[in-house]
């Protein structure tokens, strides 16, 4: 992307859209959390047409029409926001901390070949400090939510 | 302003931001109405620094706190949101129709030396397909009530 476009796509994210970082319960998973990170850019559906163009330029993510006349563009999956944040976060002037964060959380990912109980606690703390970033009042799971897990499901974080 | 800036803000405007242009009611004018164009910013006022930023790089508006917990950054003026509106207009993309038109109603003011009931008349007009363009449903002067009150005060415009 030019960077007229990169800068055009951050104004328009710090204007309208949001950066996600959440832990999410998954039955299947052994540790029980995942952690989830998405981008989230929003219109009304008459005027979608953005969305298409967003899209097009991002080559991520898909859109969907909510039932109240919303219209959501979503990019989900630790990689793909990665990619995408590491080209906005220059351009970026109000949601540039929790792209730097999300940036440093994400890469923290890449650098383990196996995700631990320690790192995934030590991961957890950075995406509560994410969540106050955000202004986020309404957080289902957080470090602690981890921490109780591995309580009850008798899981020893090793501290290292 | 260098290219990143103004795409920047141009992508912020669309996703955040509003541009009026309005037909004002104003008692001590000859033919009752004014045409007046003004951008609008939004933050929430925890956020306001954005809008500093903002005013700094636009160099002209002000801002102000509603009760609403909202930060309004406004610029008002035919000549300033014409100063505006043509650099941000080729970095718009959702706002470009509503700033190109809005271009094109500021300059009819500055090729006439004086206001006729007639140029009034259409440059109202004009004012009302921007409404159109802004989705508006609470436009309150149209270019119907003009021509009404050009009718009541004995106004004739002349067809030129």
């Amino acid at each position: 992307m030019v960077e007229k476009t990169k800068a055009y796509i951050a104004g328009f994210l710090d204007g309208d859209g949001s950066i996600f970082l959440q832990l999410v319960y998954r039955k299947d998973y052994i540790l029980g959390y995942q952690v989830r990170a998405s981008i989230v850019f929003y219109q009304k559906q008459d005027q979608r047409k953005i969305l298409r163009w967003l899209i097009h330029k991002l080559r991520v993510g898909y859109l969907r029409d909510r039932n109240d006349g919303i219209a959501e563009y979503t990019i989900v999956g630790l990689r793909e926001v990665g990619i995408i944040l590491s080209q906005l976060e220059p351009y970026l002037l109000l949601k540039r901390k929790q792209a730097q964060l999300a940036l440093r959380i994400i890469s923290r990912f890449g650098q383990v070949s196996r995700i631990t109980p320690g790192i995934l606690l030590r991961i957890a703390k950075e995406v509560d400090k994410f969540g106050k970033l955000n202004y986020s009042k309404k957080r289902l799971n957080t470090a602690d939510t981890v921490r109780k897990y591995f309580s009850t499901h008798k899981i020893r974080p090793r501290i290292d």
